[in-house]
């Protein structure tokens, strides 16, 4: 076939991936052919404004390294993270609702045990986290891996300030005690702009929005049998709760990191300065046939 | 606002840009959010996939540099390309019709008299190329700017092989005389394959679709008052004619790179092979005020 037009040219696009093999996969592109056409045909993309999305896209995956996922953060920015959130996980009662991955999570962090300082050098707010995992029905569930991530005081993580630190800080893994309860000692995060130096911030300026995320901490639960967590808890007093950037916030995942005076935490430490604590349960989502994840479909 | 779902997300993207201070560009992302929203809500992209695409668009980026662009090839091989020419290109009566760009184009050649050999040391079977460019009513252009480029007798541009060439070769501008005609010498291009060695080549292998292009010879031609004409030429004889992995064929751009035995040839050149000839009209779009293209507009 030749001679192809704004008429023919989407279907005869589709038409070419017939022969796929895989029908998941099949079915994806010829979705995202079908809208992507319709995108371009609706706003009419000038030869300029193409070349200028091709080289928006080039420098969004040059921007990319070990520890910087900008396309992550384009899919945060345009709520296209949310949207496969939201899609991906009809929670029933008692299970914590979940948000974005971000684009700071490290996988195979230090595995360490309860009670741990995971601050790692950080100076800040001592905060002492307490939390428990249960499934939805309420059944506490021992040995269930907890990732754990946040931001340090000036609102950075460790991983854009490695050459810094030195070493990893504010990130842990731990495991669920027999009643399902886990415990460490961080500093207080702060709230932060996501990193707006790239192609993202370029876009963020464009369209006149602020880059700042509420102050949170990161989690990520695992346990037999349930789906995997993904979530964040807010701190109710931060900025930017009804403006986040990737549009990330829950009420459900607001909580209180309440401050106490110097003295004995409620864990028999001795703290010489004001110090938070936060006190959150989790509730995992059991893990059924009928509902599992279907296998990885890889566009490429 | 908070607890955005699949509902309430798609708007609420959208209303954040509200205060982007170009029109255009509010449009364009609007019109971006919806789309590109209603894709991952149609196939219910999962976290999985998603995860998939994030990585397939970081590598795509990551196989971009000076001389390979790999986010043209995925716009090429999804269409994206042939659409965006076919919405800004309705060319009237006696103007060549228009194809991709594609990724090979250097800017900047090296500006050559009419009659070169722009070969660059490629071996293969000679072709004199005499085109004429004229305004879409019959007046010819002198003065035009024509830059020609092209794959060698194996299919590889000489930016794919600088390296082992040492300069370019089968690229060159010229520019037309007072009867708006130009010519060179170089050699008969091949058929080739799309470079398939990175994500774009995994989602043909993917989808079974095969890699390559019919014959041709690129050329974009300049004049003033006249839109640039970005085309090809094909030859007629070519494979792949009715299957181009780029969709970029058109009837009216085929044409015969004529055959001819040792001997003369009509520019007056002893020839000791066979060799071929191409003569070619092109035809340039008078630029007029109301459908000049509109400023650029970068998403970024």
């Amino acid at each position: 076939m030749r001679d192809f037009n704004a008429s023919n040219i989407t279907q005869a696009v589709i038409d070419r991936m017939a022969d796929t093999p895989d029908p998941r996969l099949r079915t994806v592109l010829s979705s995202l052919v079908r809208h992507l056409h319709a995108f371009v045909s609706e706003v009419e993309l000038s030869f300029d404004e193409w070349q200028g999305a091709i080289g928006f896209l080039t420098r969004t995956g040059q921007m990319c390294d070990d520890h910087r996922q900008e396309f992550i953060l384009l899919s945060d920015t345009l709520g296209v993270s949310m949207l496969v959130d939201a899609i991906n996980h009809h929670m029933p009662p008692g299970a914590t609702e979940t948000t974005v991955l971000g684009p700071f999570y490290v996988k195979a962090a230090p595995l360490m045990p309860n009670g741990s300082d995971i601050s790692g050098g950080l100076t800040g707010e001592p905060l002492l986290v307490r939390g428990s995992v249960a499934s939805a029905d309420g059944t506490p569930l021992a040995d269930a891996t907890v990732d754990v991530w946040h931001a340090d005081d000036e609102g950075f993580y460790d991983v854009q300030r490695l050459d810094k630190l030195g070493n990893l800080a504010g990130r842990a893994q731990f495991r669920t005690d027999a009643a399902g309860r886990f415990s460490f000692w961080t500093i207080m995060p702060k709230w932060y702009p996501i990193p707006d130096d790239g192609p993202v911030g370029d876009m963020l300026k464009a369209t006149a929005r602020h880059p700042n995320r509420p102050a949170h901490m990161h989690f990520m639960i695992a346990a037999d049998g349930h789906e995997t967590l993904i979530t964040h808890v807010f701190s109710a007093e931060s900025p930017w709760l009804d403006s986040d950037a990737v549009f990330g916030v829950k009420t459900s995942l607001i909580a209180e990191f309440s401050s106490h005076e110097p003295g004995t935490a409620p864990d028999g430490r001795e703290i010489a300065s004001t110090y938070r604590c936060l006190d959150y349960t989790f509730g995992l989502k059991p893990r059924t046939a009928d509902l599992s994840v279907p296998p990885r479909q890889d566009p490429g």
